[in-house]
């Protein structure tokens, strides 16, 4: 089959034949329809110092798709060949305290499918049953093929108040994107936008967030205190990792705020913890993954309701082969979400 | 009346005459019976960093205290001359969002009593009626003087969950102690508690800490997830403002973890947001002051049963003349919990 | 002044001249501009047997208004002469462990203005300063006028979990009108509403509800069932107080679902709790009132963002002089929200 | 293999041979060495109208036990022949929204070993390795066998408020007796118990309830409320099913008060909805078996820390054969919980 494989250790990837796997008897073989690049791909393609750190080549990319089961394993029953699936790309071990406890996502020896064993940038995905998702019929593939980021904007949110809350957004690639629409659909007050990318700010104004700012800007504090009654935001969601705007976030957000790290920083944060953090009260959450399956269905029903308003955050398409252009693009900061025709 | 005032900006204090205040029509007077030292005062008493910034003087100083009120102001209608009482020493502006939402200890504008205003090291305390915590019959004055201190330990050990959880606690001055007599009374499952000054250690294994280990202790990180199960701590209770004790707190802590900082760190604190927050998923929750009142309560309640177990913690008890020797023995780490005696 | 009273234990009002009191120190002489029409309100005209054991007449009724500060007792001090505001009308005690919590609205000895003492059907209204809500510049005194109830059907909504939730509410006053207006605006799913009467349900539509339903509908178990893909409802929000809308509530709620009851039932409902509520792992919370001030806070960024929603409800404007109009219209169900001109 | 089976619609129960079953791939044959009885069973014996509408006899009963694994399913590889385990034995479908959000307690379609399928009164077992609990090697057979019971009190004390909070546990069956164990372990302030049966209220007041009533007591509320500083409890836990119970207990619950309902009613419940639940805004949580495996975790600590506590609520123990006796002491209010020697 055609896979997209990180096959040597340096910058680059290569479109290759691998085999294709015989499901085991708790696995399902999914022929993918769609996949999506997310800024994972493009640290392993760029073979920065977290792949580096992290991936063993040879091994197939991807973990964001929608496809349809191929064949089933021997124990499998409740799933059919022809179902149209996504999948969580989290394996879990399912014997740890943490799987156990429904808690999947932070399992104590987790593989990621693209990154630590192959993943869905292929014709053919073997994944096990436990972790398929069926995709509902109303919703089309091209939503279907982003669960995944959506899903960690989602847990980003839903883990914080948001209702009639100021929300301050850090970072508006996909997942900061995304998140600033289920900000909105849940009943946040205002939702202010930080980003320096201006293509990516554009589309942050298009779905609807309240105030998009340059973080160059110098009066960005005094414009954010300004814009939230002089209190800063109830809400900081940290989709960035850049160290400047959690500090810009930690300085603005109101006493007994909450903030949610999703944002991968590349180095350590000297953070101001007495004054940024003790005297005013703040409680912070580190954001990984998604809640197996609690995150899936709240999708699910974001997608049936309001799948149409994600449009604007896929902004490009490309046959699997031309997957280069998707980096090149999204390292130039021109496309928020690329998605890839595999077997359209 | 005598008082004890921080008059210059150097070292040292003043045991001087101050006028006795005339209450306003909505505050109390009280004439104080037992002061605590906290280590606030020690900070004041040394004129450090922290002080220069905060304190202007001439300021009385003390939080800490048990007394029985003098006189009501004119509209105080629900106390009584004689009563017995503490007080929460942040005195809130009552108008702020927070204020208006229950959260005072997170009020805007606070100030507080023996660092903003003048304390309760003095004869007598002037100060809102509305502070008031009026002092139940079966605490006698000794725990009485430690609500404050106690409700910091409380307020940062009832925010999380400690039913059968195993908890770290860094840090065994005073604070550090309580919590551990809290989280011990509220069915944690095994308390570790990090320590260097080994007086304070020998009070932590006293009061029923399950390991205390000296953070000096090479092979510490590998005895606290051992005695763990292999999974680290489940909360982690910092109460030593040491970056040490944070790194190693978030480094052993087990996923999903949740993290009380009450202990305040005197520069930024450089953290590993990927490793330690966002991929473990942990909570991090910064601790300030007292709910109003509902810490309180729970210390009424903690006092009223386990009263007697906080006897080994309160280690001195001068007269308030001696009080230099209770700021000696705090600074050489001979001492946890100093009171003094204002008038018994 | 003038002043709807209940002066005497029969069905009926007398409108009459009663004196203008005399703020206390601590209180706040407001002149009303507009009132609203609770259902309570109808209670008491009709003294129905409710009304019976709590109302002693002679009593000033009404509890929903705006109006504008005319004189200010000599302690106020944050409030100023001619500010617009309306009040929180239970009047708490202040020094119960409730109210000494931040828990007013379940104060042990609450006072209900209207109810206990003299409300805001009048030229004035005299209520301590603590009660004061002022209003935001850019809500209009219609909206302000109904913060009381829009307030309860906030704290109903605001307890439960409402993001991408499937929610029935029965009942669709003005109450539940609000309600759907509330959980909508805060990313619910679907709002299922039951309610008898044609001329709510025609504002239910108007309002967005998805799917409105005559509980005398045979098959209302079954669309219920079939809207919630088998499951049914998340969430069920009970604001008529019927025991067969609770019934069929418990029936058709999915399990671990959540339900607010704010409608009250006239006397006792028996309950099937062994299948209804054990079995199904359903959560009850009884709804009271308006948290002081975080419900006020939530309702006055909703008014400020969604205000103009809320225009369906607000059914009828009667002079002062006309409030049997709206009794009238009330009782025969021909109203929702009926405000009454005092002072415009 | 011996088992006790209920083999005909009417009062009684069969010793009778059963054949042993072989486990399929994903199932474990286990060897019981010690089971317990459960109220449920003696329903069952006793053929009461709950068993008559939800027994579907042959059934082998039984669903409390520990035994050794004896067989492996084909596909089960993380568990090993001849490993000590207790189970979950709520055999959930694993496909539904509550099973795939890690609420299987909740599952739509569950069966229950030993009522709705073959259970552990036998020699063996037959259950999915899903369901299996290994146990800690510290904790004996004696406790090992009282998981299920113990998880079902865990599961109604753990979703509540218990620090510094005053308890009314209302029924001291073996379930209401760990209740009382666990909550104090866990800080509850008071603990109240009422319990008709002088034998159970003699157990009670052995493992350290702080006052235990007879509901006859014409007193009961006084007191109650007496205990409670006048406010009465904080939370209710319901083990009983009495009617009288439940009343009694929102009668004197405190305003804000939560409750679980644990004990079965066997017909419906009339409650006064507006007194006791809307106007004191309480919170009711229906509680049904346990977190899977959440409250395995913390019945697993708290065997470890505090097992020898539990030691006077096992009062007898009785090999399988007689079975009978027990049913016969439980009946007279003669026994708590009874244990059975099947291969020890």
């Amino acid at each position: 089959m055609r896979s997209i494989r990180k096959n040597s250790r340096k910058k680059g990837i290569e479109i290759t034949d691998s085999p294709i796997l015989k499901p085991g008897p708790d696995e399902v073989l999914i022929k993918i329809k769609t996949a999506g690049i997310c800024g994972t791909d493009l640290h392993i393609y760029n073979w920065d110092k977290w792949a580096k750190n992290r991936i063993i080549p040879p091994v197939i990319m991807g973990h964001e798709f929608v496809g349809m089961i191929e064949e089933l394993g021997s124990n499998v029953t409740y799933l059919k060949n022809g179902q149209r699936v996504s999948a969580e790309g989290h394996i879990a071990c399912g014997n740890c305290k943490y799987c156990k406890n429904g808690q999947e996502h932070i399992c104590k020896t987790v593989n990621i499918i693209g990154v630590d064993i192959d993943g869905c940038f292929a014709d053919y995905l073997c994944i096990p049953a436990n972790n398929i998702w069926p995709i509902n019929k109303d919703i089309p593939d091209k939503y279907a093929a982003v669960f995944d980021p959506l899903g960690n904007a989602m847990h980003a949110i839903m883990v914080q108040p948001i209702s009639m809350k100021n929300i301050l957004i850090t970072g508006a690639g996909s997942i900061g994107l995304f998140a600033i629409l289920i900000a909105k659909a849940n009943g946040a007050e205002k939702i202010i936008v930080l980003e320096p990318c201006s293509f990516k700010r554009d589309i942050a104004e298009e779905i609807g967030a309240d105030f998009v700012y340059d973080p160059a800007d110098k009066n960005i504090r005094k414009k954010i205190i300004k814009k939230t009654e002089g209190y800063g935001p109830d809400v900081l969601i940290e989709m960035s990792g850049s160290a400047d705007a959690l500090h810009l976030g930690l300085d603005v957000i109101g006493n007994g705020g909450s903030v949610s790290l999703l944002g991968i920083p590349t180095k350590k944060v000297p953070l101001d913890i007495a004054n940024k953090i003790i005297f005013k009260g703040i409680t912070i959450k580190g954001i990984t993954g998604r809640k197996v399956f609690e995150t899936w269905y709240q999708c699910e029903k974001f997608l049936l309701k309001n799948g149409k308003l994600i449009e604007p955050v896929i902004t490009h398409y490309f046959d699997m082969e031309e997957i280069e252009k998707g980096f090149y693009l999204m390292e130039n900061n021109k496309a928020a979400k690329v998605l890839l025709n595999i077997n359209q």
